[in-house]
């Protein structure tokens, strides 16, 4: 008989977030899921990783379930790292990262602790997928997701992830008769415009506060953004070769002699 | 008479680090110098920013010369940020980063300090350029990088980099009479092999160091890692549309009916 897929189960959002529970819900279904994730939220944290600190991780159980549960002192790419180079003795069939509480699509990706742990798994030749639903709330409706992250793991499964390759999904905030379906899609074109929000302690010292508005003027009905604004789940490949091949022409012709 | 191009001035070692003190000296040369720089090691901080804690920045000077110093609490892409929206009455003709101590190239961009602030001023439409030199200490000798670093930025200025472009440039650990010249390369496909180091504290409870075994299976010629073995100076081209576009074709044949 064929064993059971091996997942690897991972968020941002810390190891008692809603956003994973439901994610190790839908993954008991379909494989042995172990869970590895931050003792603490790890928002915003893009791919760091801890190299002048220690990393502290410890078998805990938050949940019901037949799931293994992990809780790591450090960020996402940590928890990422310390599974498959420590704890696992096989390699994961499948690393799952999320769901993550806010959305992750176009340049979001870019700082995302959700999508660095897929990243990291992608890098190490591990098929890996970050979920994300647009709803930042802590309790959040997860529920509409289920069905769609279980089809697409399962083909995932089945069909491979294209090498190199690490699969970006969002979910709109939109109830589950509202969904329309799912998007192969394009990261889109945007940016935060940040506004530092300055305050003064009661020491009179000047501190920020880092908020920002997120602007898209991507129009492209092929986007991420498109798609999630027009109530479909959005699926962005998304690889780690950062080389901008074309522009490896035009920097050929300036002049580097010294 | 033209005005001095404005130049950010950034690095992920700390407002402190030789690597930036050499890239203030060599900007100087040619601008108006604003530095903003995190007041701490930020290494392997990837492209981090602070959402859940607030920030500091104070002016400061460390070193003689005209330029105008601002330490901050952040991460490097909090810097960039803070510099640009807060701090800079205008957009700033070009932001450099480094110089790093230590490799930035081939798969290290993903975990890099340094260009997560070169690629965060790119986000914003800044032209922005990171540099590292292969040499992890802190008393290695930038001289070697100086002239480099004076020419690529001039070239820079007066040809524009591609839009949506950032330049990771790496240097060999040289003598200035050993390098032979620079190439525009690709990234190579390379990646770390991580140990933990497990050890026990006194409280009798274990924890980790993270290290590990840099690994490059790519051979090519035209790689970053390529030009470094064999004394070029390497000038990877970065983007941060992270979309793998040859998957798409391939997950459009997958069925995600629920």
């Amino acid at each position: 008989m064929k064993s059971l897929p091996l997942i690897l189960v991972t968020n941002d959002d810390g190891i008692t977030a809603p956003g994973l529970r439901t994610l190790i819900e839908v993954m008991n279904e379909i494989g042995e899921v172990v869970v590895v994730a931050p003792d603490s939220p790890q928002s915003g944290m893009g791919h760091a990783i801890t190299i002048n600190s220690t990393l502290h991780c410890s078998k805990i159980k938050i949940s019901e379930g037949p799931q293994t549960e992990y809780s790591c002192s450090g960020t996402p790419a940590d928890c990422v790292k310390w599974a498959i180079n420590e704890l696992l003795d096989r390699k994961p069939d499948i690393c799952v990262s999320g769901i993550n509480h806010g959305a992750n699509s176009s340049i979001n990706v870019i700082y995302s602790g959700t999508m660095s742990a897929a990243i990291e798994a992608g890098i190490e030749n591990i098929p890996a997928i970050g979920f994300s639903l647009l709803d930042y709330r802590w309790d959040a409706d997860f529920t509409p997701t289920k069905k769609y992250i279980k089809r697409i793991v399962l083909e995932a499964l089945d069909k491979k992830i294209p090498r190199d390759t690490v699969l970006n999904v969002n979910f709109p905030k939109r109830k589950a008769s509202e969904i329309k379906g799912l998007r192969i899609c394009r990261q889109a074109k945007s940016r935060w415009i940040e506004e530092f929000d300055k305050r003064v302690n009661p020491q009179g010292m000047e501190y920020y506060w880092l908020t920002g508005k997120f602007v898209n003027e991507d129009k492209g009905e092929d986007t991420d953004e498109w798609a999630l604004a027009n109530d479909y789940v959005s699926l962005v490949p998304t690889h780690f070769d950062l080389t901008a091949y074309n522009s490896i022409a035009s920097l050929n012709t300036w002049n580097f002699e010294t």
